[in-house]
Parts: structure tokens; C-alpha cells; sequence
């Protein structure tokens, strides 16, 4: 049964919504109570508040209430191989939406001579007039020039406190460690937290070369060519180069395999301050899915992305990373390219594959299900995972990221035993397949709320292109 | 400045409190809001309740709000060592509420011969009409008969869902492997606990003996033959039954050194259901502490507990511990005993002295001073190591252990600036000395309430002997 | 092509052999040379050893001349199990010389009740007259008073340095920790080295008659109620004994999987004297081999030893441990029971089956198969593993153990080449079995020495039954 | 006592020399025996070999007898930081003999632009006409062209294999990793074995010249700006590299901490081809020592060398690392610059010191009495450690590194029990002071043995100016 709309006032200007008898779920707690939304933001949560305060009453019983999702994770409108992601910022936002995320921060690339105020410009523009939920930007640097150290400490005036740096992609994105380690120095001193893509691309480099030199062109090589260690050996690089940048907060992103965690928690166990993430693709697939199927062996080339899937094993230790705090956060690292017609480029090349994979949409069903429902964590660390822990990290937090009083009412009524099929076809993501088409899940957004509007109702898009704002972050809550 | 009563409308029933503009502390959750209290109860948490609904309003501007801890180990008016702990139910719980310790669970322990309910039954006994802070009992099993099997599966329906297994105390409450074994597994079964004190006692009895006989009688011996490594070797050897009972829940108590907290760590990694405690005052203090001072060699005497005090570098590990959750809780093991009357008894032999030390009253101050504000934790996980966590492992959740609607409103005021000394000359403990003594700390209980009342308003008590309750407790949440 | 017998002066006394041109293997050198027996000794290594000095002439050319093994670990003629082993002190050594092992330690099982010097005269009864290669005993104590505690101490005068205790077996041969400890302690002082059985057998014995209750009788139960971390657990708490003992030299026997040699690992890192031994079937079985076959369920009897067959990933740790130290020793546990007539006494309840399998002849074999082709270990190694280490850890260094000049000519000529199929056909073994039936294998002992006679000569037999001495054992060399 | 020439029959061609009743230590033998030298080979071992066959007779009784030393990483001659290492090919030699070391691999660094070939000969001519030990070397490559990736596969033609890559010193020696990772793939593929000078030599760029530029310029910023996670950093690079290159056989030089033996550890555990070398000063010195004396702050350029000397706790890691085998070798990068002279270079600034110090001839006696006499390891595992295993590593056993028939007799008559004092006024070396000056050792190479000559009696002189010859080397033996 659907969480009911008892009563609504008005049809003008919705100013108050009260949700009852839902079981709100923070980071840590998991009670019955009645939440209201006045505005933009939750202005109270109490055990019983009069229906009458409301203009609008929803009876949320059987109901999760869970903050928004904010993915920090994510590809939009982004140019990369040759082609551009297939989601811009509405597209995209929309399909977040209807996956209960109601925030993201997005990476904006550097392009080679550009300052990063006017890389932040190109990217601003790309959402502006489409964005549908609210969005941040990082700033991945590709071009360290002195101007743009100096540019580095201004990044928190302009609403931007991380930054990411490559250490893959040779010749494309990929920088140094003389690179790396300047900007995380200079990060430190600022208040910015910088973030890295960790596979040792020089390696990688010559064994793609030496791959395609044997003729070996099929998408399996993809994963052939970029081997667990590489993730590890640069995974551990940064940590050692944020060491000796006097503990420079650093965040590995997309961690695949146990090696790369284990480094991730021993910099922890001695104090480091260094934080993990993964994606929720990497708890449902492995290398084998590169192999495609016997009809079609370059669909593998659908689940081309960097650093790629691993083993059994390595799901395995990411549950564990996940359960025990080492990976905070579950984000997507959404890059989508049709199968037909983007990841088809690399045809004759596994190497031409656009690198990358949807998921914005589906993350918080996938999540629930691989980790939820098999007894892993709590509803609680889900939404720790999904919600609290990005924002705390990226700037947002108390505005996001929660079910706080004061806090902006982004909220996703969560009903936890609907079942249903995962397909392209029923996405909303602007792509022509789903990585996991097909599969059965229980649990869904059922209604989103962004900043106190409902954007999503069941199936009914609610929302505005060009409703979404951009946030200004503060620097990470570390501690 | 304290906080402030704005008003009080009534001096007779005072049925609804409302408290301003606290930054209220959750286990994930650090925010501005107001809190209504109506009755025993957390009614609302809004951003301006107003003032008119309330009979009383206290401006708490510049405070935390915290939810009262909860300790989870306490010896009250407890039996050993031929002499009885100093602190009744009554003195121990006032002067856990001017701690802003606002409920416990003590340790009950079963008399050789007797029946769990008859143990029970002597315990509750101890607390009726002398609580002042709401408690409940853990039962440690010291002679495990088949109809003591039977009454393990019965205890949930008696309101204890933890049991106690000592295996140290050789002679005494030390059981054998087959009774930690055979009880585990009953335990599991019907969604009971299993607590250790995790120390060798069969090689530690020896090291005793040999110690003695050797004429070795001072304090310092005391540590001299209880090892680190017969701790962790203990504590490797519950985790490995509860492992081979089928992975039956399992709670370390009173975890000391760096080699035990990695038994406890390696089995958290690999998805065991192993929960750890510390005590505040391991943070503090270290085997030197048991060499006494020059003109009394026997205050070593003071500093005598089981596990005894150990190293620097164990410090560093447990502070590592409760950053990364394997130790998730922690404690006081509070256990006073007088020095100049009780203490003494061991003049003559370090292995007369009764063990145990005080400090029901000190652990949030000095959880606080070594942990927040040294930067090593944030206020939410202070909350959670003090509160929340023995809340949920406790079956107290969410009736305790949280600020949030609808639990019971145990709820302190804390000032975060003050400065004082800790003595025992300001304690309210019923004992003749402080561990802490002369320590200059920042950090105090203002203002306490116990379900809704004002118990502790600064130096003065408002509490009721009596007035504390027994609590019925559910199973453990240890997702 | 066999090694030749060149030349032969004399028929009566052979003083003097010599072997040219042979590949001569030590646990560090591999060089080719001649070697000059005379009498009981090696006498010369030389570059070309005039052969007019010798009575016999031998040239081995493409083969390996290898320290005879030692094997410290076998149960000949052992009452156990309602039982008694299948092979005596004359057909286990006659087995054990054609498999090109030439001394043996084997355990003298103290009887409750008896003294030492008791059991030492009842075991050196049954070896008395049959001996066929050079033995030497351990000790395990079962019953520990006073006056044993006393003779521990004088063990060395009896050329016993190694005592053994079992943490397994309840009832019958298992102590406490009380026993462990107090032998380790005197032990030390002694210059005796302890060795444990490590498996909690309280927890065992639990899960045996729990298991049997619920109507479980078959085979696999063996293994099902002796989990791994229970053997892993005993092993760390010998370990911690060890170490509060003062570290007490500790050899931990047949270590079976991954778990327990950690905890081997983590003491050997810290220095502690912690040495481990596995057996040659480990890397062979799994916990499969337990269900027998298809025809015959109960097959799995054969398998039955304790601890048991763990599983793959334990086999690769195992290789781990051999390559890098922490298992110093490759045994056997020989401790033959014939299938038809006493694995039998088990068919209605797996608890009845005698505990033990056999391997005296194969181990050279079968672990030169399983790690020296596979690449793992060097041809050293192995004389490491099966000769030096045993000699060192137990006494018989540089008498045995060694190609040295001046040690006993126990010498092994193996040919490295020939290829054959175990077979219990083929075996010398009493015993109507063989674990490795139908394995093909390469290598093989093709002549062996013991103190300078050929007691072995291909298929022939040319040793003598009673020829065999006792070894008065000095302490372990421990560096 | 001295051994004593007992007789000597000719003094012309001194072909047999018999050494008798010495205690032979081999790395995995300690046997009393005589040795019989005939020509430049040991003919044989024997238990009492026929004086009369001798030219001359040594008793040796209550001496060692050592194979000679190996060190595998010297530079004599050697060009580096604006000057040239103050030892060439015949002082060099002939105080590494006074110190017992007979033979030793350079590095011969390839000059920009040149090919291997001819870098090699510059680096023989240095040696030619001078040496009067046996001497080989390995290429440093500093410029990787395709030219020379083709020469790494001739070098085993040359007598060289293998190969050294500078992960550190930006802009002089440094290589970028795909450098590193082409060369080791090379290398494997030609059984040239991968040696790497591990330390992220980027960040030390930065680390130096920011130093530099706040205007820190004592000796000890030369350890500050080369922290140890930076040398564990780019251990275990190199490691992965190694793994991704198909496990590229891979030596670590010169481990000075507990992180980077880590990483060694981890990469054996996994059963990776990866080897570790100390050099002996990092027993002896911390950080500390860089901070020089109260009369002359600038002395810590004494002790300037790279990687730096580091903390306690990594000295016991370095015990550790020996004991266990993840470091099998300890050598000296012997790198000799004078004090006044050289040295000084860096008055103005830590990065202008000539990086080296030296240590050739106190290797053997420094080893000795910081592990042996300390108990950590045998005699055995010391000639393991400093003969056999760079004598297998280097592709010289079994011609060197032990004392077998067949092979050299370069040897040592090791004096166990005579003190003495380490001082440059008694040392060999062309420098102006000795990193162990004033400390009291017990121990000492007696005679010396080159070849079957006596080059070293005492305190005298009797070796020859180009006496010493190339040894091609052979691929290492890595099982």
C-alpha cells in the first residue's frame, strides 16, 4: 500500500507537509515519529503533531523515511573518449530523483590551459537551466600550473573544497607525483580535501600497448590490462604522498579489490585521516561480465569502466570495508554511454570503449538489497553510506545528508517491501541498456521530496528542470 | 554561564520542559534545535517551539544537549575479595547523575548453588528503594547446572538479556571452557549476550602462587602476574568458541591492550559478531601507576584492577579502537573500594587486595578530556561510545541511549568550557580517594534529567532515592 | 639407470664406501662430489676421492645424495582408541628406511599413574630387539603429580629433551591449562622443549556428543566437530603460555590450516620461540576426502586423523609456511589403523574410529612431489624440512640430520627421475591402506644408509631387524 | 691465540694448504672438520686428512671457518654528487679483505647517453690493473632507450645479471615507472634479476627544496626530507610493478624500516619473487646521529646516506627481517667520502652532501656482534646472510658463498673471542673516519683466503694489486 496523501490543503503554495507515523532513519537512529516540512526545510519532528499546523498530510505508516540520497560520485554531460556521457544535468537529475537521490556533486574536469575558475564556469553551465535537484561541483586538475596552485586556495570562496587528481589516463587525464603531492599540500593549507582515481597508469599504459600489439582487442582486456595491484600500488602511493604532506586528508575513490582497501586500512588504524569509497556496481559484478555473452561477446564492453571489476573475493572485502567504516561512502561514479551507439567505438579496440557506467538511478535499490537485506548492515549505515557520510565529507552537512531539524527537506519516503524488475526500459536514465537488467529487488523511492517540494510521486515526475541549485560547500567534517 | 530558566509556570506538576537553542548531540547527528520534554518522555524537537506550550523553558544557548550514558558495567554493593564494594545503589547512583551517567546495568552475580531467579531476586533486592537511576542486571553464571541451562532460555522473560562468564578468578567465578562453551550456545539461541572477563586464570593462579612464595607482596605484582599476553589469549579463546558455537554473539569486556583489541579487530574482519569495551580509565593510566607513590609504596593498591593498567602503546591502540568501532563502547567497571579500610586488607599481599577501582561518576568528564577533546573523536561518537551503543547492545534502544522523539528523556546538559579539578573531595562517590585526583579537566554535567525530571542542577541534587527503575531489557541490536 | 655398484673388495666387513659423482644436497648447499663412508661415518667430501680407498664403490651420477630423514612425529605400536597401531618398532622402521627415512622420534605415552622413567622403559620394551633404524622417544605427559614435575627435570639424563601435552582427547589424553603451563615452566628450566597437540577438546566434546545425538555417525562428522578455529585458538593459546612461561621453546605440531599457522606467524614476528611442524598428508586431502566414496560411504574412516583435512586455501598456506619458516618441519603422525579391521570399530559412530593415518614411507616422497617439482621449494628445502630441522629442533645434530663430515652416514641416494604409482601393494607399511593410492609420482630413495650400512637397495631389503639404536637426545638448537 | 702455520713445505708454488680442526660454518652446517685447499679450490673435507698430503698445515683450533663475504652492493670509484667515492678498486679491496669480505658486485652506472656495453667498460677499466679481490657488477640504467632494452638481453653475455633502477634522486639518477616496468619485464624475460634503489624521489624534490628554501640546511634535514613512508611507498611500487610485469624477479636494496619490510613481507607471504637486503649500519644508527655532536653540528653529514638512518623500532624490524629471511642479505653501499674534504661540500646545504658512507671492511665484524653475539641469529645464518645468499642471488654459487668441495676457497679463519676497537686509525679504507669509531667488538678475520691464497695474516698485507678478477656471473638462483 502507498504512504497516503490524508488531506492537502491547498493547491497554491504547499508550505507545510507533515509526514506521519513514518520510521525515520538517521545514521544512527531508527524510530517512529512524525516529521514536518515547513518550506524548504524539516521544522519539526515530534511524537504526535497536529495534522491541523499542516497544508498537506501523508500517512507514511509501514514507510522508511530516509534523507536523500546525495551521490558524490558522478559523470554528467561529460566529455571523455571521444564521445560525452549520455545523461546531462537533467536528464540525469531526473533519473537520480526517481532513485530517492536528491543531491550530487559532480566533477568538473580542467580542461589543459584552463584556469579553474573558468573550467568551474563551463561546468556551471552545463547545468544551468536543467539542473532539476541541487548540485556541487570538485575539480578534477589536469594542468598544474603556479596560477593554478594559487587558484587551489580560492576554490573554498567559489563553494568548491575538494579536488581530483588522476593517477591513470596517461597522456590524457593523469598527473605525477610531483603534481599530486604539490596540490595536496596546498589543498591541506586550504581547507580542500583532494580526491584520487588510484590505478598506476604508466604500467597500464604499456600493457594496453602490448595487448593490442598481440591483437588482443576484446573487451575482456580491458580488465586484462589494469590488473588489482595497480590499484593498489597507487592507492597506497597517495596515502604514502598524503603522509608526507603532514596527513593531507585524502579520499580514494571507486576502491575494487581487497588490496586497495587494506592499504586504506592500515593509514587508518594508525591515524591517518584517509576514506574510502566504493560503487554499488562493484558488489554485484565481476570480471567475468567483461567476457559478454555467447550471442554478443562485445557486450562486455557494457561494463567497461575504470578500474574495472574484480573477483568474488573482492566483494567480498567490501562488504567488509563498508561494514567496518574503512569505504564510508557507496556512490556510483555514473558515466553513461549507449551501447549502441558510444560503446560501439570501441569495436576493434577495447582500449576505444568509452570508459564508464550508469547507475545514479539505481543505487539506493541495489544498495538496499546487496547490503540491507542480506543482513550486512543496518538501515541506519545505509543511510550513513548514501546520505550523512557524503555530506559530511563534501561540505553539506547539517544542510543535507540527514533528518535534522533545520535541515533542507530532502527526503525519500522508502517503501521497503515493494518487489519489482530492474530494466532499461522502466529507467529513467538516458541510455540504452541497465547494468542490471533484469534482476529482482524489493524496496523503492516511492516519494522524493527536494528541499520540501515533492519532485517524485511513484512513477509521476513532479519535478522542475532548472529547480535544482548549486551548493556552495564548506570544507569536510573530518573528525 | 549556566544555562538559564527563563520561566517556570508551575511548581507542582511540572509536566513539560522545553529547552532552547542546544546543539543537540546524537550518535550522527550535531545540530541546533529546541527539545520539548512532556512528562518522561522527548515529546518534539523543533527549530522554534514555542515557549507558551512549556511549564518550564531553559535557554541552553552555548551548551550540548547530550542523551544520558548509559554504564553498561558496575559493581554496586557488590560482594568480593571478603569485603563488599563501597557504593550502594543509592551513592553509586547519585553520583552517576552528577556525572550525567543517567542509567546502568550492574552485575548480578549468581551465588554458587543458587538459581539465576533466586540471584536475581537477591540482586534487585540490593536496589529497591535505594536507585535513584534507572538500572538492570546482567547475570554472571558461575555454576552452570542443567537447570541453570534452563533458566538461561527463561532470562529475556525476566528482563536480562546479557550473561557474564569469567574466566579468571580461579577458585572463584572462573568457569571452564565446556561451561563458556555449553552457554554460549544456549545463549545464542535465545537472543542472550554472552559478556567475558577475558584473562587467563589457570596461568595467572601460578604467576600468583610463585609470586607469593617468592615473597613478592607489593601492588606492582598484582600486574606482574596478569600478563597482556593472557589476556589476549583469552580473548582470542571466546572469540573462537563463540565462533565454533555458530557464531554466537559475543562482548569483550573491559579490553586493556593492543594485542587483545587485534583478536577482537581480526574477528570484526572477517564478519564475526565480536563486540569490544574499554574502560575511561585505561586512557589514563599505566602500569607505573601500581609502583605507588615514594612516601606510600602501598597506593599502588588504589590503581588495582583486573585487567590491570598496562602501557603506553596500549593506549594508542585503544584510542584506535573506539575511533574504528572495534571497541564500541565505553565503560567504568566501577567498582569502589575503600583505600584506607578495604584497600588495605592487602598489605600484606598484593593478591588480597580487592579489585576494582571507582569511577561511575568520572567517565564522561574523562572520556571527554581524552578523547574529544584531543581531537581523537567527534561529540556524535562520544554520544555513541557512552550512550547509544550500550543502548542498542543492551536492548535498551530506543527507549534509551538518544535524543530522540519518543525516547525517555535522560538527557544532560553539558558545558563544554568549564574548567575544574577532579577530587575526591567534590566526587559523590562513596569512597575515600579519586584516580583521577588532581587532574584539571574542561567539561561538566550541568544539568540532568532522569525521564523528564531534574535530578542534577550543578552541585545541587534534586533526585529521589528510589526513584531510579529496573529496566526490562530486550535482546541486543547488533546489526 | 640405478646407481652401480662399481667395484666390491670385500664381503665381510664393509668398512669403507664411497659414492662418486653424486649431486650431494644439504639445507644450503647443492654441489656435485664424492663422499667417503668409513665404518658408521661420513668420513671425506673431496673433489675426486681416490676410489683404491674404498672397499665399495658406488657411482651415482644423476642422483641426489640426501641426508637420511627424520621423522619426529609417529605413533608406532600405540595403544589408542580401543586399539592398537598397525605397525611396530620392525615394520614401521622397515617401512619408513625403504621410503629413505633413517631415524624417527616417536611418543612414549605416559599411562595415568606411571612415572616417566615407567613409560619410558614400557615404550623402549616394544622397540627393544626390533628396532631397524635409530629411534629416539618424546614424552607425553597425561597424568602430572609432584614427583613427575620432578622428573621432567631429569628427562635429559635419559636422553629425552621434548615432552608433549595434549589440549585435545577429553577424558583420555587432554590436560588444562594449569598442567600446560606448569611443564612448560619446568620444561624450560630443563632444557626440554614442549610440543602440543593444539585443538580445544572441551568445545570438541561438546560438539561430538551433540552431533552424535542428533544421529550424525558418519565420517565427515570427525572433521565437521573439530572446526579449524579451534585447533587455530589452541595453537594461539599454547603460544600465550608459552610466552607468560617466559618463552618456553614451543613446537606446535601437524598444523592443519591457515588460522593456526597465523598465530604461529605472529609469534615467530615478535620473536617468541615458536616453531611449527605440518605433516605431508595436509597438502594432499581436504575435508572431502572425509565422505568417502560412492560404493562406500564409510571410506572416508581412512581419512580420519586428528585435526583433520581442512581445505584448499589452508594447503596454500601451508606451502606459505614451509617456503618461509614458520613450519620448520615436514612429519607424518604415522599412526596406522587397518581399514578392514579397526577404522571398522568407528562404523556405527565416526567418535569409534581410531584417530590416525599412515605415511612413514611416503613422506619423502609425496612431499618432494607436492612442493619440490611443483617449484615451490629447492631440493635444500626439503633436506631442511625433512632431515636437518628435525635434527636441530630435536637434538640429534650434527649427528643426524646432515651430509657432514663426521656425522652418521644415514644416507639416501635418490633418484630424482623415476617415475612409479603409490600403492599400498607396493608399501611396506602393515597396514592395508595407503592414503595415496594410484598417485603417479617421480623420485625415489634407491639406496639407503644407516651408519654406513645399505639397508636398502632398491626393492631389497638388506637391513636388520634389531639393528636399529636408541638416540639420546641432546636439547634443541633453538637460534 | 693464533691459528699457527704448523709447517710449510715450499715457498715457491704454495699449491695445498690444509687448515685442521677449524669449526666450519656453512649457512646451514656447523661441523668441526679439516679443510684441504689444493690450488684455488677446496679438494676436501675430512674428518683427518693427511697432514703429509699439505704444503702447508694451519691449526685452526677454537677458530671459524667463514666462507669469504660477498658484498653485492659497493661503489668504489663511483662519481656521484660532484666528486668520486674515496675508495677505488685496489684500496677498496683490500680492506674489504682485512675485513674478510673476498669478492663484491659494484654498480656500474650507465652515463647518459652511453650504451650498457660501454659503460661497462668504463667501470672494467676502472677495476683493471687494481683489483685484488674478485669483483663483478651490476648496470645501473639511467637512460632506457630501445637500444638499450635490447642490451639488457645481452648482458648475460657480458657476465651481468642485473640490473639497477634508481626510483629516487630527481634529475640525476631517477627513472619514471614505466621505465622501471619495461626494464623489469625485460629483465625476466633475460633471467636478469631487478634491483631498485626504492624511495619516491618526487616528493623528496619538493620535500628538499622547500627545506631548502625556509633556510633549513644542517645535515639532519637530509633524514627530514626523506621520510620512511616514502622508501615504503616506493617498495612496495616496486613490488607491484613486478607482480604486473608477471612476477619480475625483484630485489629491494638497502631496507631501513618497519613499512617497507612490510611490504616485502606481504609480497612474500603471497609467494612473489621479492627479496630484501640491509646494509649493516642500519643496526647501529637512528636519526639522531644525523644531528652530529655539541663541538660540530655539521659531523651528522658522517652519517649521510640514503635512505636514511631511521628510529629504534625500525632496527628491530631489520632483527626481524634477517631472522626470518624476508631480508636474506646484508651488504654496505660502501660509498666512501672523506669528512674534511669531501664531505664538506655540504656546509652550506644537507643537499650538496655527497650521499654515502662507508663500512666495506666492518661488515663481517659489525654483523657479527650486533646479531650473533646478540643471540638474534646462528654463525650459520650469518654466513647466510653475507655469503650464500649473494653468492646465489648474484649467480656466483656455487663458485662462492660457502665452503664446499668444488668450490673457491676464499675463506676466512674467524677469531670468535678477540676484542678490539674500531677505528679509521686501524682501518683500511681511504677515509678520514669510521662510522662505528671508539666502539669495543669482539671478533675478527684472522687470515684471509683469496683463491687458495693467503691475502690477509693478521694485520699483514699479503694480497696483490691485480690479484683480484671479473667474475661473469650466472642468473640468480631464486627457489
Amino acid at each position: 500500500m502507498e504512504s497516503q496523501v490524508l488531506e492537502r490543503k491547498s493547491s497554491t503554495i504547499m508550505s507545510k507537509t507533515l509526514i506521519k507515523k513514518a520510521r525515520l532513519i538517521t545514521a544512527s537512529d531508527d524510530t517512529r515519529a512524525d516529521l514536518l516540512i515547513d518550506g524548504e526545510k524539516i521544522a519539526a519532528i515530534g511524537m504526535d503533531i497536529d495534522a491541523r499546523t499542516a497544508d498537506v498530510v501523508i500517512d507514511a505508516t509501514d514507510k522508511l523515511l530516509l534523507p536523500g540520497g546525495i551521490d558524490n560520485h558522478t559523470h554528467l554531460d561529460m566529455p571523455f573518449g571521444g564521445t560525452v556521457s549520455s545523461d546531462d544535468f537533467f536528464t540525469g537529475h531526473r533519473a537520480a530523483l526517481f532513485g530517492g537521490t536528491t543531491s550530487h556533486v559532480d566533477f568538473c574536469i580542467q580542461p589543459k590551459g584552463h584556469t579553474l575558475r573558468r573550467s568551474l564556469e563551463m561546468w556551471r553551465a552545463k547545468a544551468d537551466g536543467k539542473a532539476a535537484m541541487d548540485y556541487g561541483f570538485h575539480v578534477a586538475i589536469t594542468d598544474l600550473t603556479d596560477a593554478v596552485m594559487e587558484e587551489i586556495r580560492d576554490l573554498p570562496s567559489m563553494g568548491v573544497t575538494s579536488i581530483k587528481l588522476f593517477m591513470a589516463y596517461k597522456g590524457a587525464l593523469q598527473v605525477d607525483d610531483t603534481t599530486l603531492f604539490k596540490c595536496m599540500r596546498v589543498a591541506k593549507e586550504s581547507g580542500v580535501l583532494t580526491m584520487v582515481h588510484a590505478e598506476n597508469g604508466d604500467a597500464i599504459d604499456i600493457l594496453i600497448k602490448d595487448a593490442l600489439a598481440a591483437g588482443h582487442t576484446t573487451p575482456d582486456w580491458h580488465e586484462r590490462t589494469r590488473p588489482p595491484e595497480l590499484e593498489a600500488e597507487a592507492t597506497n602511493r597517495a596515502i604514502a604522498l598524503a603522509r608526507a604532506a603532514g596527513d593531507a586528508p585524502l579520499f580514494i575513490v571507486h576502491v575494487t579489490n581487497e588490496e586497495a582497501l587494506n592499504a586504506i586500512s592500515r593509514a587508518r588504524a594508525r591515524g591517518q585521516r584517509t576514506y574510502g569509497e566504493t560503487c554499488v556496481q562493484y558488489f554485484y559484478f565481476t570480471r567475468n561480465n567483461l567476457n559478454g555473452s555467447r550471442n554478443d561477446p562485445f557486450e562486455g564492453a557494457k561494463w567497461v569502466c575504470s578500474p574495472p571489476f574484480r573477483e568474488h573475493n573482492d566483494q567480498v572485502a567490501l562488504l567488509r570495508g563498508i561494514r567496518l567504516g574503512d569505504l564510508m561512502i557507496v556512490s556510483t561514479d555514473h558515466c553513461p554511454f549507449n551501447y549502441k551507439t558510444q560503446k560501439i567505438l570501441g569495436a576493434e579496440s577495447f582500449a576505444a570503449i568509452p570508459n564508464g557506467v550508469p547507475g545514479i538511478e539505481d543505487r539506493l535499490v541495489m544498495l538496499w538489497n546487496a547490503a540491507v537485506l542480506t543482513g550486512h548492515i543496518s538501515p541506519s549505515k545505509f543511510v550513513e553510506l548514501t546520505a550523512t557520510n557524503p555530506a559530511k565529507m563534501f561540505g553539506l552537512y547539517p544542510r543535507k545528508g540527514t533528518l535534522s531539524v533545520g535541515s533542507d527537506a530532502d527526503i525519500v519516503i522508502w517503501d521497503p517491501v515493494v518487489r519489482h524488475t530492474v530494466s532499461a526500459a522502466t529507467s529513467h536514465m538516458n541510455i540504452d541498456y541497465n547494468l542490471y537488467e533484469g534482476m529482482q529487488v524489493t524496496g523503492k523511492a516511492e516519494k522524493v521530496f527536494l528541499r520540501g517540494s515533492l519532485v517524485v510521486d511513484g512513477t509521476s515526475w513532479q519535478g522542475t528542470r532548472g529547480g535544482g541549485r548549486f551548493m556552495a560547500r564548506a570544507s569536510a567534517l573530518l573528525a
